[in-house]
């Protein structure tokens, strides 16, 4: 209805004028701006989040390769500029061909596992370029890169700069040299930045990552030069998950008319059986007839109208859930053990949940909880998150976890908490959320929005944990009963001996006997 | 230090396999994998993101051209689906050249805000064409684009799909057309979508957007087909605020070697002019000194060293702050006028204060507040976050504004307050942040990141407002104890008139003059 304006004031810019004006923005152009989005608003984060990127890529390529991950991180402040480091990582993963070296460390949104469904590490292909271009922007300086791809021969060693207007990279420097006497990576950032240890510092950050990742050998030396060392403390690589493809009840129209005009498939029947996961070829079937499009269709041919009826179709039919083996958990043992190594608490207990599926992507909830022992008492209890077992430290409110063990009535298992906030105990709580799509709150990875069906699987997970405690503490409480009885008999029967003597008078042996006896027969009465 | 790997399993993949499973991933797979980054997690919140988006265009490209707004908002629900909307957003602003229609309508990152600092609701490039990618993702329809660029002539038709693998538009349908009387575009999105009225909903949106912008005429028609029409309350646009240049305090090292290898400066003399804000000649000359560069340097020669010693003496360097016009305020006036129009209250204020500089970014705080009168009382106060005139809904508990309300002491002001919470009081907020350039939480721009400049500066308003409201609790306070004392004297006068009458025997009429006389008496008493 917007009619002529009634009103105008002096014109200032027409169409063409503003149209003049329209520019493309690159995604480099755009996230160095928003650099908050990917976890480089402060130094101190800056400093963290480039260690983790460096870190979850090497333990990625790692385990792609099947190499029991060695990682080596090492962070120098720059001389005579205290608010300067340089973060060098190295693995013994099996390099990266000198032709890729380029896009992965100086391009945004270049990556080999967002277009999969498999549990990884990384998911964007953001985060190590990311870094880099961080380094760039606070230091002017380029990343420098060796790797090497075969035990021996030499390695190469880049430069490498991100032209930030064009998102695209420019190797600046480049020659062969000799590294190591086996394959591996490593990345040198140097950025401006601020180390401080404890809560939310690398150091952290690494001893969590051990923690979940106890395959892992890592060598840490930090800004000050003293050395941490977290040996493998299994001889096993986690399975390898396997990619997946997408499942049918997970895929929007729009995707779907994609995937129909991408297929290599020639018929809708293979298409469907081909391009999804868990559809046979009678479900191909059942799903052709119900949207009453015939099964030998060309994929190319069908226009968004059949697309419809054909996505509706396959909201109507039951599918079986995704395959699972797309998901590695930590499992169990391995969470139980990471928990004993991080603290000394009287009770530990830990669940690994069947694996369940969002949005068409499977999911996996895991958790773990140490009580007591030389865990501090009277304090809110300790939660460590982790996601694809990589440790989460920032944005914990954002965090679906961190909700969930908020939401959860913790009276219920006989453990104080104030309305609504985090339990009051001596107690560790450890969560993993394990996905191939794991839906994060922002770029930076740090915290994981709430699913109402992840959230479920957390609590669920959560009140195990509640129950298994809840009994500990029952026998707790008895035991504490008993030793105060004991004490009780202990501090008094003497006395009675005394008081009978004094009646009785008998000697003192006599006395000594009777007491003993006493004792012995209340021992009966009370453990019987 | 990383070894040889001890321990080996069966290889899995090496690098060559790896690398060949390396691919460029385009921004727009990257979103619209991750919508819910752009406010398109769940179907209420996509309707509200798409109307938003598409109004906060209308209104920013009406007031660059000078235009009194004029928008029309319609949301219908498709025929036999209730999980589908169209939503079709009109203005009367200057139309949009042909050959720009498809990119802005069909290209995340394309715009002509993100380059510049000037004062604008949309800033990334990015809202309007994910909305219509998002249409396109769950409904598979173009969006669909009436453009028409002078009063008279005919007017362009289009329909745009966005090819996600490659975040290029495609131009489906074209066709000129006879449309409206005037210039304009219309923007049609098909799309999934819940309406609910409330909080949250688009007609809470435009009923604040009318609040903050009381030049603008809105006509809105609800899926229920009611209708609102507010008429622009004021006959003038607000000033056009000036796009500026960067001030050298918030430049980084990296956009500094950008600028001196992109500036068409032939001297680093006049470069330091030219290209940044606050640079007068003799500023220039100082930090050439500073520097220990030659003025008469050719800007591209700088090497990365020289730039570093460029910045420190930059930062060493005394300067201006940013020119501030680059900032238009609501205004006191606007801001309670919109409050009166909102809330029927027995007080309110409104406050703006001197723009301030974060990170070399200009940026302004207004506050307003409505108190008493049919608020309701014994609540929560209610926060209306605006950033550059545009109503924030979502992720209040992300933001600056709302965590300086919840931070700041109330009881101070004699405003109930539990601990660190929002106040309790018959209160209605307003906060606005004004900049070139919002930093906003995340692309969804729902949320304002606290930066501590700007969280300082929200305090302070929000101070000045508990100040003026403390003055107006006490004098109400006082009141209401007058008029206790004025009932008191009404309900025992007649007593105290009968019971004289009993001891002292006079006649009714006498009775009646001395009540009078007293309560004139007391009255005066109270009163003087």
């Amino acid at each position: 209805m917007a009619k002529k304006a009634s009103t105008k004031t002096p014109k200032r810019a027409n169409a063409q004028e503003l149209g003049a004006q329209q520019r493309e923005i690159s995604v480099s152009e755009f996230f160095s701006k928003n650099r908050h989005l990917l976890g480089f608003d402060n130094p101190k984060r800056a400093l963290l989040t480039t260690v983790k990127e460096a870190v979850d890529n090497s333990l990625d390529a790692c385990e792609e390769a099947g190499i029991m991950p060695e990682i080596s991180v090492e962070i120098q402040q720059v001389k005579g500029r205290e608010d300067r480091f340089v973060v060098k990582v190295a693995d013994n993963g099996p390099g990266i061909v000198k032709e890729q070296v380029g896009r992965i460390f100086g391009k945004l949104l270049y990556g080999s596992k967002f277009h999969r469904l498999k549990m990884n590490r990384g998911q964007q292909g953001i985060g190590i370029s990311a870094a880099g271009m961080y380094g760039q922007l606070t230091t002017g300086k380029p990343v420098e890169i060796i790797s090497k791809t075969s035990d021996d021969g030499p390695a190469e060693y880049m430069e490498v700069v991100l032209d930030t207007r064009l998102n695209e990279p420019k190797i600046t420097k480049e020659r062969q040299i000799s590294w190591n006497g086996h394959a591996g990576t490593e990345v040198r950032i140097e950025l401006e930045g601020h180390y401080q240890r404890g809560k939310w510092s690398p150091d952290e950050y690494l001893r969590q990552t051990a923690m979940a990742n106890p395959h892992v050998s890592i060598y840490y030396r930090d800004p000050d030069g003293r050395e941490l060392r977290c040996e493998s403390a299994t001889g096993m690589l986690p399975d390898d998950p396997k990619a997946i493809k997408p499942h049918p009840h997970g895929i929007e129209l729009g995707i779907l008319i994609n995937m129909l005009h991408q297929t290599g498939s020639k018929k809708l029947k293979s298409f469907l059986q081909n391009d999804f996961c868990r559809v046979s070829e009678r479900v191909a079937l059942q799903i052709c007839e119900r949207a009453g499009i015939y099964e030998n269709a060309r994929p190319k041919r069908i226009a968004r109208q059949e697309a419809e009826s054909l996505l509706d179709a396959i909201k109507d039919t039951k599918l079986m859930n995704p395959p699972l083996d797309c998901i590695a958990p930590i499992g169990e043992e391995q969470i139980l053990a990471g928990l004993r190594s991080n603290v000394e608490a009287e009770f530990c207990f830990a669940v690994t949940r069947k694996p369940s599926v969002y949005r068409g992507n499977p999911f996996l909830i895991e958790a773990g909880v140490a009580y007591g022992g030389k865990i501090p008492p009277d304090r809110s209890a300790k939660l460590m998150r982790f996601a694809n077992r990589v440790p989460l430290l920032y944005q914990s409110g954002a965090c679906v976890m961190t909700r969930s063990v908020q939401q959860m009535n913790w009276k219920l298992y006989k453990i104080d908490q104030p309305q609504g906030a985090m339990p009051v105990a001596p107690m560790l709580i450890l969560l993993h959320v394990a996905s191939p799509w794991v839906p994060f709150t922002s770029e930076s990875k740090e915290a994981v929005a709430s699913y109402p069906e992840v959230e479920k699987e957390i609590t669920l997970a959560l009140q195990e944990i509640g129950r298994k405690l809840r009994i500990f503490r029952n026998k707790q409480q008895r035991s504490k009963e008993e030793s105060r009885k004991r004490k009780y008999i202990e501090r008094y029967i003497p006395h009675i001996g005394q008081a009978l003597q004094n009646i009785l008078e008998f000697p003192d042996a006599e006395r000594e006997r009777l007491t003993e006896q006493l004792t012995r027969t209340l021992e009966k009465t009370r453990t019987g």
